[in-house]
């Protein structure tokens, strides 16, 4: 029970099903005196918006973040930060097909025998809309570190990935393109594999990479609360996340340690950085970067077998809202939980 | 600060370095009335323990764990086990030759910085001895859940990998060679491919997948403390691990969604199992695994530049004990944290 | 930081400022399947709510508590319960005589120090109308543990008090006065107490008594999180409030052992119970009282000295809403309160 | 269950039955580079120690204390701090007595009913001898905070009490008497009542007054982890207390607020000092000053009823050790747990 909250000193506690009234959180502990940027909050709800592009999802959501509390004369005040996201169509949509039924790789069958009861409208707590309020708790995170940099983008989608190291890419291309990829080329296959995917009915899977620069030294809290340890759980909290490594990350696996060990710089930088800016599980001042894994998201525009909850398999029409390819929307939800935790052990470092 | 407890309503908290007086640590939580089985608990000492083999660290360590509270007439009664487990070697060795200089992938250089002063000899609380306490602390978790079966195991060592799904593998052979590898033909190879490294003073990575079995129907609090999000920061947590996955893990981030969703038998159960076990974060009844990436260990027998706290760079012959692949001792430590957690949210849960 | 949240399993988080938008909460971790009495929670806040009676302040309070998740078709999911109470008339007040002044015993002076900022409308976030969302979830706690039973009421209002033990009077008359209290008699010469303190425009402090009845054997997390520590944390966080005391309380510390010792009847009941139904941290199942103390309210409509931000002392009429005894209005506090400790420690022991 | 941690940032864990091989704990947070005094806190230890004077129990304890982990020559590295205390008598008592009954008002019958099973052997974890860890972590935490003065003394033992105001004591006087009260007429009176009580073989409760001076401005995270909050938890989790009171406490529940306010200086001082200290949670820079009510301990040397495990009532006669008043060796766990608030609000606030 009471799974909702996230972080320490800086603690996140969100609620809300996709089609209740509203979603929202509290975010608790951020610091007194920092000027919000609400245009750029706005912008990040943006990011996370389906309906964004023609390999998306159609449905419109708007997505205003209602600030409650926390807030005095556009600065925050070191008191708790409500604030809710109203879900304008909750009641449109039809959702008495999925009512007595549990369909695969979805959360419907154990909500219902965890907790005997389910809001079925949507996948209700388990919708990916969950993570508005990641969002929002993300984007004020952002204004607390704000010398720190996080830049998280697409890297694959299904066997299409980008064959170049981080280093040799240009961030500020991101936002250039529907897939958040900032390869332009490999950006162009992977829309128009992710347009196949749609027209099949289908969904595919991918990655996102995310870099954070200029990270102070020190942050991380061994032995149990290493950064990449909560950096880790932060990912794998996200919806359709099954899997994440840091700096060389399984293929570190495959090597030597005579090839992996990153030598020391005089200044104390290192030449290389397979340790992914991460020593010991405190951040060593160079970049941390990681890689999540999203297995394609579950709901078909296809026929698949659903379980009633008479026990019964029967053939079912996937219908309803469509994505896809759901990686490039959670390129600002990886970037978001990012910030989350480094903002927290920034403030615990203190 | 204060990162060294695991865990919710078993909670364990952990302390000591490599070198100090003992280690030990406290295991707040244990539900009262089992009759602790203490041979099991030592036996699963004695697999962490270093110099079990030819090919591993020849250093002798006992390891002895001494319980002094919360057991009275051979059963747990509700209190806090507190537990120690001396260090009986720690003033035989020399450690003069790291005392000023940072060793390159070790944590030296970032305890430093973080928290101006460290304890040296061997690593201190960087030492992957300090993973002897999770030990402790998982053989009792798996007491209290004794009907789930816990099993890791090698499944690669560099580039050498067992090639068949854990469902044909007989974990009875884990503890049958020393790499704890269950596919005997793939453990030869394992075991060759290390002594070779080993001569070279080099260190080798590798790959250990954990299966659990018989997992009740209900476990996991989402959204941000899913089961596998937990399961992914206690994997974390442990020394030289740089990624985690579960289920089709990255592989799945290739998929199509028709062929990743799992279809239901109309007993709840699927007939495939790319979810691992968890769906929603939530455990589905079905065998949860994952796999657990290990870098090379640092420590090499071989000339290294090494950092001087007066900010040189100069040459350093490795020496010391030598562990050229991790892996294989890391199998129970990774049991032990998979048991503390699954042993939390069965309490949880209940 | 962070220090808006209340409760181990059932967890309320609340938000809000008496002047903001609106105040509001998370309650995450109740139990699933409950059918919510929505009638009964309005009712809570109504009693809570200032302007009952003519011996409160005038102030008109909506105090509508919106639900915005967590619910469906009227029942608790499992999943954090979001509520809302929107504050309606809070632009309608004239603070600017407060802005740049620190009244006496107000929290005006240190939370300007602690955080460099306040939002100075009436109190901001130390206003008392931050219990408001207490109550709600207060009011939820109730109907998770139904069978237990949770009675407050005003035993004493300056030197007036209840010269009875408690198990003499009849707490269906609590509601029947505007003090709440249940001895009709004490409750007027209150009341008529409390009309001449308001019309010298000062105020006057009092205790509550509360009795939990019913409580099952074994609450209790010994030795930091004793029942009654927490219970005593709880009330201790209400505003005004200065002391705390269980069972035979501050009395007891002039008693000998042979007079306070509870002797035990053959079935495990106590004869007498000074113990106050806690025992080394842990319900017995007898009824657990205690009682709290609160200070007079620092609002007074009279002239008082107070600080300015420029280091000057000068005089200030006081003005605004007047509560000449808060003590009647924080019963369904205090209530609210021993609810959500008594209902976690319920779902602890489960 | 897992109530065996205290605070947010400096965490202490403790473990530890009376008649174990040893209690202890870890000390988890404490910063890094302090020189710790290991004299001071062996004088702590000595403080608490029974069997110090003809007024208290003649049992000789060691209590000393072997610290395991987290210092390094001297000086604290910032990981947890691991002890032990061993207990050296632990198989010479005689508890056969006290194995199948319950006595009155000890944590025996709760015990055994919440956990089905329980260390009968002295009281187990409910005995006082658990607070032996606290006093380690006080000791520490009072070198964390070495600006801030606390001082506890003896107040009144039964309706012996010191009347007059803690600004006219010498607290220099308290170690100089065996009830640590420093008003030594008073003391004297104290002492020889005590020595009745004794006789009698009866035991006798009493009051702490415990006085903070030099706190900074800022401490306490108001809505629920006001200062004065958890210093209340932090008193009642200490064995017998049944209650608390700060500033004007229970009196000032019989004040107006035309009394009670205190008024500002210019340098924001306050006048007087009502407040205790703190006002809305937070620390004011004035003295904080609380009182803690004990009750007089359950043991005594007289005949007295005990219930058995069949349900039976019998006589027994009590033996054993006897603390007619427990109240002055109280006196450093008051100051410990004082400390350890202290220390862990002064961390959060930097």
């Amino acid at each position: 029970m009471a799974g909702n909250t996230f972080g320490k000193l800086l603690k996140l506690t969100t609620f809300g099903e996709s089609h209740g009234e509203a979603l929202g959180g509290i975010l608790d502990g951020c610091p007194a005196g920092i000027t919000l940027d609400f245009e750029f909050i706005q912008a990040e709800m943006q990011r996370r918006k389906p309906g964004q592009s023609s390999i998306v999802t159609q449905r419109k959501e708007e997505d205003e973040v209602q600030f409650l509390s926390g807030i005095f004369e556009g600065k925050t005040t070191g008191t708790p930060i409500g604030f809710i996201i109203p879900n304008n169509n909750q009641k449109s949509d039809d959702y008495s097909h999925i009512k007595d039924t549990y369909r695969p790789s979805h959360a419907d069958y154990v909500y219902e025998q965890k907790y005997g009861i389910r809001d079925y409208r949507g996948g209700g707590r388990s919708s990916a809309r969950e993570t508005a309020s990641r969002v929002v708790g993300g984007a004020i995170a952002k204004q607390i570190i704000s010398e720190i940099k996080i830049n998280a983008f697409v890297s694959s989608v299904g066997e299409i990935f980008i064959d170049k190291p981080y280093q040799d890419l240009d961030f500020s291309k991101i936002e250039s393109n529907a897939v958040r990829c900032p390869d332009l080329a490999t950006a162009e296959k992977m829309e128009n594999y992710i347009k196949v995917i749609k027209k099949q009915g289908d969904t595919i899977g991918g990655t996102i990479t995310c870099v954070i620069q200029n990270v102070p030294i020190g942050l991380g809290e061994p032995v149990f609360d290493k950064l990449h340890a909560e950096l880790g759980k932060a990912m794998l909290s996200i919806n359709a996340v099954k899997g994440f490594e840091f700096g060389s990350g399984f293929c570190g696996a495959k090597m030597k340690g005579s090839e992996h060990n990153d030598s020391y710089n005089p200044d104390g930088t290192t030449k290389s950085n397979l340790s992914g800016g991460i020593q010991g599980g405190i951040s060593n001042g160079m970049d941390i970067y990681f890689r999540v894994a999203f297995k394609p998201v579950a709901t078909l525009i296809q026929k698949q077998e659903v379980l009633t909850n008479q026990g019964e398999i029967i053939e079912q029409q996937g219908k309803g809202r469509h994505d896809p390819c759901v990686v490039p929307r959670a390129v600002p939800i990886v970037e978001a939980m990012a910030a989350l935790v480094i903002a927290d052990y920034f403030l615990l470092n203190k």
